[in-house]
């Protein structure tokens, strides 16, 4: 998710129409010069220090795929009964060897213990759901534009999520990249032995129907290209399609050396404002009607290696 | 597309907390049949003949590429002279080899002429912008719910669309496989020589910033597993890395037995809207709080084989 605040900012590259030496020059790069740079873009490469935090390695997971590894950020302010039962599970070695069996397009991606016969020792094979808590002490950084799902959307220590003044209730949303539980018909017969990513467009829908637990701060493109399964909801139905995930690690639990050094951008800043601001007035030469509004999923939170 | 209906009724597949026996029955199996069939998708098995279309041979597109084919519906009625170009452009073989050089994560992919040295023969290699149309006299089903972007949204002729009353305005939306034009800084320096699907969430920003040109109708996830691209905006700066188109067709021009049979369902019907009733009030043992509302990118339109 590094530089996505670039990779948003325009539209790509249109054909360079005019010709290039033999191809000396890369033709994208000729493309993107076309382009004045990104204001979201130049404005986060001016934020100060002090609009970045670094990932808590005490929340922080790491899911390490034979293709690389997927770094996760945990939300205790909003579940923290499944992150404290996830990172039990973590610490027991249960994700270890386990696959991901599902890749639904545009929809999710899955992994956890498909038989339901491994051990989950000290932690809890079911947790009682935590679709939402009280909005009451929760800092939110309320976007300013309509959305279709919720009263009100915006981040809340860096995840997007909503929040309902009246009944004084607030949730995470189910956008790219969110990671949440999966769990039966029961509501509380989840307990973050199998989670799910959205890989797709927004699944709001899931909002307030599932614990979500977090989101991945880097890796997507390691889940999201992953081939579809051909059974419904996306089930790899052949298990020689499983993708077998090798370890789950709480980043802390290496030393920190080892460690990911990631920094993320606060939500709660007034760079984090400006940020909004120039994605919603997109300006520059190739935008010609900026949207002038913004959708609580289509912002993405940048990450960055700290230092 | 295929049984998307299916696909987006529920989450999945939580894990079987049960014992089974030996792994004879695939697990993923055992954990649906805890979930009660799809309201929408049991509303489309039974929906009449007549709430579907087929596709109309003159205006579909078959991409060729190595992995298998994407079937595209060309929008005549929102982008007229682009798609007469871009069929031009495909019935000269403008686009036989040429590489997807594009693709960035919960963005687009991307391709077209990277050299800008291809003949576009009788075809025009810059079109006229057409980034709305009037709204008089285009056939539209309005969602209900409120949208983020803009005033109205719904579906036209079977892609999803948005509405201006106040100035009589109609144009495409940027939602999960649209197909869209790229271009310069100018507006009109488009043509079809490059174009654009988009392989993640909505891309509501280029909404009345891009001609759109049609709709991925099947083959999406042929696009949206191919490895990310590593240069700016997610373009292949490894020539390696693209993707050769190996050619690319207008159903109409191959004989009648040799085209896919595909019908789409209509979006002005009764069933339709049902089937939209059904995503926005999602039932079954499954969901405990249905959303009420549903965002005009979080429709999918179903596509089956004819007969």
């Amino acid at each position: 998710m590094l530089g996505v605040g670039l990779a948003l900012a325009a539209l790509a590259a249109s054909p360079c129409h005019g010709r290039d030496a033999a191809g000396s020059t890369p033709p994208s790069m000729q493309a993107l010069r076309a382009h004045a740079p990104s204001t979201p873009d130049s404005m986060l490469a001016s934020a100060p220090a002090s609009a970045w935090r670094p990932l808590d390695a005490g929340d922080t997971l790491y899911v390490n795929l034979p293709q690389g590894r997927v770094v996760i950020e945990l939300a205790p302010q909003f579940a923290p009964r499944y992150v404290d039962n996830i990172k039990k599970l973590v610490r027991q070695g249960f994700f270890n060897g386990l696959p991901i069996f599902r890749v639904q397009d545009n929809a999710a991606v899955e992994w956890g213990d498909p038989t339901g016969r491994r051990s989950v020792g000290l932690a809890r094979r079911a947790v009682p759901a935590e679709f939402e808590r009280p909005a009451r002490d929760l800092p939110f950084t309320a976007l300013p534009d309509p959305d279709t799902y919720a009263p009100q959307v915006g981040f809340a220590g860096g995840f997007p999520a909503a929040r309902d003044p009246v009944f004084g209730r607030a949730w995470l949303t189910n956008c790219y990249g969110m990671v949440g539980a999966a769990r039966g018909n029961n509501v509380d017969s989840g307990g973050g032995t199998a989670l799910y990513v959205v890989i797709g467009g927004p699944q709001r829908q899931w909002d307030r129907n599932t614990t979500l637990v977090g989101r991945v701060v880097q890796g997507m493109p390691l889940l999201a290209t992953l081939p579809r399964g051909n059974g419904p909801l996306g089930i790899h139905l052949d298990r020689r399609h499983w993708v077998r995930i090798e370890s789950v690690q709480v980043a802390a639990d290496l030393p920190p050396a080892k460690r990911l050094p990631l920094q993320v951008l606060r939500t709660d800043t007034p760079t984090f404002t400006e940020y909004v601001e120039a994605l919603r007035n997109r300006r520059g030469p190739w935008f010609k009607v900026p949207a002038g509004r913004i959708s609580v999923c289509a912002i993405p939170i940048p990450v960055r290696p700290a230092g």
